[in-house]
């Protein structure tokens, strides 16, 4: 059995929407899971196992990423100020089309790097040449919900391809890999291969993850094509019914809420894209007050240029507030409640992850609060949420193993990854006259 | 003469709103200026001096920060998701109360740190015990532009001890640091007072940093008291005869837009503070095609939690972006034009400040954008704007002095300023009831 002990951290918690912080205390973790939680003071016990020196250190649970596509970092600032459809049409899914699959291995590393780099732990993927991708989860330690996205116009054939992934990888590396469905989107899928994507993943007892409705724009196509919403037709075409992550859901229609409620799916939010490509926003206590899982995530950084969960969780409260235009909105344990448990939600492993108690797997990421930035810290929530930056997390633990320590990073080989990505650039940056892996509808 | 040589770095440039990069470069500084900006491999000259090897790195004029309350560092997080009246009524203004000269002395320095660490190398403050932060500016060899924040309830005998300051520390640090007046604010001070202040300012030969406009109420209380706004209230009392910096102006009427143009107003933008406080926001596109600067600011940090410009220009980006629902707004070039010549041009500092040219004065940020979240590094440009962090200023430069390098702060004990800030925070965060330094009218 492997143990660790993370000695006299300062642990925070969300208890009835408030923070908490429980100082000087001992986490224990056993193998993979945690084991006690208990004061610095109270705990001296005999310990034979690694040691990690906390003093002074917030642990939070594990950040949770609900929606990727971790290897477009291959693209990363190649499509700046532009609109949506040229953003599709002209630049991802023209430069997408140059993939093979080593590439997504590679890009998934540096992705990878980049996330445990940020204290994310566990991320929600949604990409293609996914066993590269699980690959790159195995190897590095992170944890992941892996869907290889697809589109109608790929055939039934494909939709078997993708079946065969998430056979392969379901409960892979050491269980850290879960394998989800990941039909594009509505716009991209008709009702009828819906249908069929929601029979398999029922044969399969996994959930899909899905892009629903992300503009306005695209709820009145669907309305005029269908005579539906999009969520209305994920609804008929037998989606809801098994478990499910919603990339944005930015234009809910009234009759959808109570879709969205029943079957629970969960949403997730990356409002630094939003904001970027001027998509506008959703109101979120829709989805919280009507007990609507949802989670942050970073989207792809073609659109959000990082993969950063502490970014996207300040943009999400000051954007609410702004949005709401009232400050008192989005308080501090909101927003982390969203950010800890919510997304925990999301993934439906709220029982596993998004708090650091005994019983629970052992995510948990330690952060610097004694930066000029941060100093002083009346409130470690409120340092958390609006002072924090990627680069204050120190420590990184997921599955019982540690990732990074002392931000160095144990599991990947970060200069060997950068020069991989890098003798592949000027091939990726292309974009050829009329090719691209799908089209946009406008 | 001291000599300092930037060897083979890249240099970011905008050029007819375009960005632009020139790699691989050597900026030769003597004494406080920029001599030459040259090709790496054409300068091959015998240098006697102190040489930075900066290969890789990006260097980019020193940031600037039109609008701050420094020494509010001290206060970080004591007035989290709250209304703005009970912000300034049951907070700041009561906080403020315990202030006592050398805790703004400390609370400068913290400040500094926290600025000269994220590459500011020039902020316009707004405060009070202003000689403290002269000090501060004076041993850490930051620039400022220094204003003594005072209200009409204090009475002309305060406006005299602060043109006394005025006059003690003119062109003080060696030319670093210039002094205005520092009236708060239209709703703090009413129209004869104001007049003295203009009055005062001419006779100083100075500008006056103010806030503006912050919330619609304030210019709906301004119309019902005066039948102006706020903004013809301050042409009218003579300020706009003098330089002038304008806090927030987030709600100017169309009848204000030509005397900010004609007189130059320099508008002071901090977006994280109107985004927290939910105070709405101002389209700039209108400032910008009527000619009148703009310039970013990161506001107190009990407001905006940090302060952190390129955090403040990436939010104003974002901000933008979804006001005008239009992604292809506010492109990379316009941006970084704000942040570095609008931002100049804010205080009247644009032929000195804001660009890496011969000639001007040598501030001068080295930022890395190698780490993961920033690989690849297709474009610089969005590499700054959207991916770097604070974190990621390496070395700075103030007027040909080396300030940080490495990561390093050499002026600054940075544990001692710390220990002294740790040693105040009891008795600054006590709210005496009914003790407060003014009254924002509701």
């Amino acid at each position: 059995m492997m143990a660790l002990l993370v000695r006299d951290c300062d642990v925070l918690r969300i208890e009835d929407g408030k923070t908490q912080v429980d100082f000087h205390r001992n986490i224990l973790i056993k193998d993979n899971r945690i084991e006690s939680v208990l004061p610095a003071d109270e705990t001296n016990f005999d310990f034979q196992g690694e040691v990690i020196e906390a003093s002074g250190l917030l642990a939070i649970p594990g950040l949770i990423n609900t929606h990727a596509h971790v290897p477009m970092v291959l693209f990363r600032g190649l499509a700046e100020d532009v609109p949506i459809e040229a953003w599709f049409n002209d630049y991802i899914w023209p430069l997408e089309s140059n993939l093979v699959a080593e590439d997504v291995y590679w890009g998934a590393m540096l992705g990878i790097a980049e996330m445990i780099e940020g204290g994310i732990t566990c991320f929600a993927d949604h990409y293609f040449y996914m066993d590269e991708v699980a690959k790159a989860v195995d190897e590095s330690g992170i944890r992941a919900n892996l869907a290889w996205g697809f589109f109608e116009h790929e055939g039934v054939q494909k939709l078997d391809t993708v079946c065969d992934f998430v056979r392969r990888w379901q409960g892979g590396a050491n269980g850290r890999i879960t394998t989800w469905l990941g039909p594009h989107a509505p716009y991209t899928c008709g009702p009828e291969f819906l249908k069929l994507c929601a029979a398999r993943a029922k044969e399969l007892n996994v959930g899909i993850h899905i892009h629903v409705s992300e503009t306005a724009q695209q709820v009145e196509l669907s309305l005029k094509q269908y005579q539906k919403t999009p969520v209305a037709l994920l609804a008929d075409s037998g989606v809801l019914e098994v478990p499910c992550i919603f990339g944005h859901c930015l234009y809910p229609q009234p009759e959808d809420v109570e879709l969205l409620r029943s079957s629970q799916v969960g949403v997730a939010h990356a409002p630094k894209t939003y904001l970027k490509l001027a998509m506008g926003n959703v109101n979120l206590e829709m989805f919280l007050q009507a007990g609507i899982p949802v989670g942050l995530a970073t989207d792809g950084v073609v659109s959000s240029n990082t993969l950063d969960i502490l970014e996207q969780m300040r943009l999400m409260a000051l954007a609410q507030k702004d949005l709401s235009r009232d400050s008192t909105q989005f308080p501090l344990g909101k927003v982390l409640g969203i950010a800890f448990a919510g997304s925990a939600r999301v993934l439906r492993m709220d029982k596993e992850l998004g708090e650091i108690l005994p019983g629970r797997l052992a995510d948990i990421v330690l952060v610097r609060q004694d930066g000029a930035h941060c100093f002083p810290r009346y409130d470690p929530a409120a340092t958390l949420v609006y002072s924090n930056r990627a680069s204050d997390v120190v420590t990184v633990i997921c599955d019982g193993r540690v990732l990074m320590r002392d931000h160095r990073l144990l599991t990947i080989d970060k200069a060997l990854v950068k020069k991989q990505v890098a003798q592949r650039l000027e091939r990726l940056s292309r974009r050829s006259p009329g090719v691209r892996i799908a089209t946009y509808p406008t």
